[in-house]
């Protein structure tokens, strides 16, 4: 698996590149609202979620839950509405799955505030389906500030 | 109808979900250019536009009509160019429609100034079909500043 | 062609809709990863590059990827990543091709610094489509704080 060639594989098919949207979209809901019990079955049991901002990535859905569900608390104390926009999604077929290399920002609301960008990023997945739905395995989240 | 829970009905298909994407690219486009006229012809003509900052919803064609040109003309008269990006698209069978959880955000530029994001909001929409094309029957915005 | 009345013409099959969000993606990524060689290649030989912010139309692959080569070294030399989103895609059916209407923004953060947008536009496409994959043939990008 090369995630950073996404050029060298075929597109995904219509049907699938619209299955993969509307994960996301659901997905990012999920934890805008945070519903981190379910944002993390999103995830394989043994998903990983790695990001330049971190120093080592989370291994496993359980662990996703837990800093997730700790992230969320700490959005909801300072007043904070966090909003996923994924876009810009490239999918390709791979071995076993899609690669799925996007672009992610996080806007920001404070309550009684004015909205900005509070990061910018990339996003490269690693997308396997179980026969009944699509679930991450691989995460990595680049953001751009840290380049 | 329970707007509140998409996840319990299924996915639209491939195809709905693309005609659903192109509906709001067009929507959006029509309002930002103040066409408000062929704006408000995608609700029904009952359809209502309730949202968190306005005391009471908008209810019915003709006074979506009235309420979209009183606005346009004021962006207009300040210098302001908004453009309204809809993202995040989760769309689910419903009785008799579509319900449609997306992510909306007005981006603001004024003339020979700098673009920011003026307002961060969720939408909820209730889509039907009238044999030709896509119409909202009901609308609801959600700005996170007032959540 | 006329580009300005995009309601007049039919919308593009849902599989042609998907092919052009994943050709957009692709090619934003390209640029936003100054990889200007291919993404001179997303466009046709004699493809047209105009924009309100420029005196004159860039005309053709080779001086749409030099201006582009030029200024990806001025973004990486000042240590800025853009990214550009495109959305609210109406793409039409038209002689010969598809005129997609969108939205464009220009998501840029310094290294070490806060993401903003830098430049809000709508943009019109002509997509032509070479038996392998779609083209730019001729783009029109209006910056909002210009119009």
């Amino acid at each position: 698996m090369t995630l950073a060639e996404p050029a060298v594989a075929a597109a995904v098919s219509p049907r699938i590149y619209t299955e993969i949207q509307q994960f996301y979209a659901h997905q990012m809901q999920l934890l805008d609202q945070a519903r981190t019990h379910e944002w993390a079955e999103t995830f394989t049991v043994d998903g990983v979620f790695a990001a330049n901002a971190h120093p080592e990535p989370i291994r496993g859905r359980d662990a996703i839950r837990a800093a997730s569900t700790k992230a969320r608390a700490a959005l909801a104390e300072a007043g904070l509405q966090h909003r996923h926009w994924l876009g810009m999604l490239d999918a390709r077929t791979a071995e076993g799955g899609v690669v799925a290399h996007s672009y992610a920002v996080v806007v920001e609301t404070p309550r009684g505030g004015v909205p900005a960008i509070r990061h910018s990023t990339s996003c490269v997945d690693f997308l396997v389906h179980d026969g009944q739905r699509w679930l991450v395995r691989d995460r990595q989240i680049t953001r751009d500030d840290l380049i």
